[in-house]
């Protein structure tokens, strides 16, 4: 942190992330990298509802003295980013040079960044949300909830139940996060072991790491925080009223392969924004190009993040706008 | 059927459909229709392996006088058409005006082509395909096997448990049937019964129609003889030279909203074959507007339907375009 505080980037993590940004955004963080530990204070917190370091499911309730388990909270993203500005707060962090996140970790970023201006606590000078919408959509909703209740449907073969819901479910999103590109390119028909098709193969791999690795009450938990996410989410002002609140400069990527959030999206959401930009990330690997085409999305945020802030537009320019 | 017999109109349903044609694609077929039955001798055949009255996983097996189910055997795209091309054989049909289908519908008429073409048995002067292509990908195949497998992992909880896994494997095959616009467009964030998002609603729906009316063994039978559909699987010749055996007057029609077959893959197909072309529906519905904007798709097959057949072309002309 250098002596004015100045040179805070928050990078927020995905779904199954956690707090180790240069281990899974490693083309992203790290030395020489767009976000270089050398030149920044680098700050990522693992998502309230996670399994890897921060309250969630798997965290003894105090008053049980039993894990919370299925009975831990609904939580939503805004939880989420509140939990993560207290941190801030405690870490006498006042001052944001950049936060930037992709899929879940933009969602949180973007609450954040409303939730900041709100309280006025910490000043976020350049925000960075790639494939993140400004709510859930429906076709988001279907996916994850049917996604979700599958797992649910194991209860009835309790844990072990539960783990093979996980598996399947991950398989499941696995599809959502890539392309059908990339899969005819990488897989085509090709029969591996087992009899089966290479895809098939490599969708079991992906199930069973996930299992080995993942709490199923954490991804119950944060699928439907998802689910839930909306910006203006029980705000009494109208929505583009609420939106405009996100004054802060703010560059929205899409990714050209990315089935979840389709380009159109993300510059219907940069438009409703007062100092918005939108750039697409042209990558085959679907929604999970943001931590695999990482040289490439490099490429688009580094002007941004190396341009001088806008500032906070003046109501004026902001009114000729709408 | 008419004095010469060549009014024959051969349609073939997707995955779930019956032989009532009428039924499921009333948009197409039926008076004052693209095909009418007053000017065709329509014939829609029920698929072997299926639940509505051809020789499937719930039909008796003769050796155990028990229903097959489970143990119904693996069958293939083309076994399909093969029973389809003996049905037609025992009905003295030897010529095809026109033969039509789409998804699997249109994999089990491609096959036909060919059958029809190797055997000599029968004449399809024209053969119109919707939303299929050459073979399953490896992103259908991916789709395919992981839901399929979705419905086995229930077996631990029995016949119940099978039908809680069609319950859900279709509502994430209606997710894949479908278009991110659709959805955004029809649901939205809106909340309907049970608290629930109305997307929720409309997929538990899906799920719980598809429970009431079909066969699960069915349902396995048949997507697993997609995920194996390749018009050159076991076939010596290479893929090309056998494409060419498809030498009849040939639509291919994509979906410009279908994440299942992308428009590109589909051209490129069409380019394999000696005597295709390629149109796209515009349409919002994704893989099933095939059912659903049905005038828009009549309008595209008509203008193909009442031209001439250009006939079986000849080796030169063929030889020129390779």
């Amino acid at each position: 942190l250098n002596v004015d505080r100045s040179n805070a980037v928050l990078v927020a993590h995905a779904l199954t992330g956690s707090a180790d940004a240069e281990a899974w955004w490693s083309g992203i963080v790290g030395p020489d990298k767009l976000i270089n530990p050398e030149q920044y204070f680098v700050i990522c917190i693992n998502t309230l509802g996670s399994c890897y370091g921060s309250t969630g499911p798997e965290s003894i309730n105090p008053e049980t003295t039993a894990k919370y388990v299925a009975t831990f909270p609904e939580i939503t993203i805004r939880d989420i980013a509140r939990t993560q500005l207290h941190l801030l707060q405690e870490l006498g962090i006042f001052e944001i040079a950049l936060a930037i996140g992709g899929s879940m970790g933009g969602m949180v970023i973007l609450e954040l960044g409303l939730l900041a201006k709100e309280t006025r606590t910490v000043t976020i000078h350049k925000l960075v949300a790639i494939a993140a919408g400004s709510e859930h959509s429906a076709w988001r909703v279907a996916f994850s909830s049917t996604i979700r209740k599958t797992i649910q449907a194991f209860e009835p073969l309790g844990e072990s139940g539960l783990r093979e819901g996980l598996r399947i479910a991950r398989q499941l999103a696995t599809i959502s996060y890539r392309s059908s590109s990339e899969f005819g390119r990488r897989f085509g028909r090709k029969i591996g072991e087992g009899e089966k098709f290479e895809v098939e193969n490599y969708l079991e791999h992906q199930g069973q790491k996930i299992v080995d690795r993942f709490s199923v009450y954490s991804y119950l938990t944060l699928t439907r925080a998802m689910e839930l996410y909306d910006l203006t989410r029980g705000k009494a002002v109208d929505a583009i009223h609420q939106l405009e609140g996100l004054d802060t400069d703010i560059l929205l990527v899409g990714i050209s392969s990315d089935i979840l959030y389709l380009e159109e999206e993300l510059r219907t959401f940069a438009k409703q924004l007062p100092n918005a930009r939108y750039e697409t990330l042209l990558a085959e690997c679907g929604h999970d190009s943001f931590l695999i085409a990482t040289d490439e999305l490099a490429e688009i945020v580094r002007p941004f993040l190396e341009a001088e802030c806008k500032g906070i537009i003046t109501n004026d320019v902001h009114a000729s706008r709408f």
